[in-house]
């Protein structure tokens, strides 16, 4: 039904991890109950599935199944909703990775204004709600947003977009860290992210490259939330 | 174990409603035991409980045993959860009431920017994440914030602090609409809101009375989500 390779231990963290995949054209309910399995499986403290899934398949419906215990993605409704209210739970790998850049260098949120450019549920709501909760008053904008450089001159900004030269120099306050977490191609087939690396880095105090910058972050604190999973299962 | 009141149904919605008191030295336990016995009674379609509660409880355990869909407060993690990823789900009853004045006055949030004061689970969050379901850019500000005044010249201010005068005429921008969420007292023992009502009135464009304004919208939002709640449990 599936291929199941062995995935090698690049990170030397001792995790062991499996790769299953399967035909497209896979029932959606065969899926379910593959998960279902794992969620039962204790030999198994995290379960990822990755998107975007096959037409024909619910994802929210998938990732609802997933045992928000297991939940290592921060994907669950569960998930969301514990980052929101304040309660444990596990937080998306990728605005979480962006919250240890902020740590990494002492960086103090309480008090700081901070923009979120970017709505998804995968990045900009966990943000707004990471950067809230260590004390930063915290506006959100995105595609709909009237001024938007009227509202980028803050001390933080996170451009979580997916499109090239959403911030660029003119719309970032002098010294400000600026957090890239697009991932785009340039007119010459490059890696490139929402910010313009080139100027914004003349203005910022700090910046992040796309790449080498959130993107290796996000696999890190897949790794952060999956000892944690089986850190908890242990009790 | 507790006292049983019928309550009137003063609002004639034909919903039924029954009140419980239970002394304050109630086990935690047996609070919990009462509301799993709620949850299973099919014809009971919504279940609150009054915060706060005495100190031996802990609130947030007893607010998780209400089953998500009789949790016509929307403040279970399930329901912040879906509001957070924009699924269905319940939302609390005060942010919730905000927004139908703002469509009652045929308010377009589309690119508007909202500025929340305020960052509580029960109001500020959510408000914050309807306003964004809504296409307006939004911020949250709270006690952390460092220019407060700086942030609040929007198009939509909510004051959802519980503080008197946070929310001056010297910091609104003309003919913004301010929601007032607010409810303490001034020196002469009368109620009062968050904003300075006298001041800012002569300012907004619209601006919410304390009382009389979200207040009444509140208990009008719980009657709906319950409601709502009849109706998924009849499919």
């Amino acid at each position: 039904m599936y291929t199941k390779h062995k995935v090698n231990d690049s990170t030397q963290t001792g995790l062991e991890a499996t790769l299953e995949t399967y035909p497209a054209t896979l029932p959606e309910a065969d899926l379910l109950a593959r998960i279902r399995e794992l969620n039962e499986d204790p030999s198994v403290h995290g379960i990822l599935v990755q998107l975007p899934l096959p037409k024909h398949m619910d994802s929210h419906k998938v990732i609802e199944t997933i045992a928000p215990a297991k939940d290592v993605d921060g994907f669950h409704v569960a998930s969301a909703g514990a980052l929101m209210v304040g309660q444990p739970g596990f937080w998306p790998c990728t605005p979480y990775g962006c919250l240890k850049m902020l740590d990494a260098i002492g960086y103090e949120l309480n008090g700081k204004h901070a923009v979120v450019i970017g709505r998804s549920n995968i990045v900009g709501k966990p943000m707004a709600m990471m950067l809230l909760g260590r004390d930063a008053t915290v506006t959100i904008c995105h595609s709909r947003t009237a001024d938007l450089k009227a509202l980028t001159q803050a001390d933080v900004v996170v451009a979580a977009v997916g499109k090239r030269d959403v911030l660029t120099a003119d719309m970032v306050k002098p010294g400000a860290v600026v957090i890239d977490v697009g991932m785009n191609r340039n007119d010459e087939g490059k890696l490139c992210g929402d910010v313009d690396f080139a100027g914004v880095r003349e203005v910022a105090g700090w910046i992040t490259p796309v790449p080498g910058g959130v993107g290796p972050m996000t696999r890190a604190m897949l790794l952060v939330n999956t000892i944690e999973a089986a850190e908890r299962s242990a009790g």
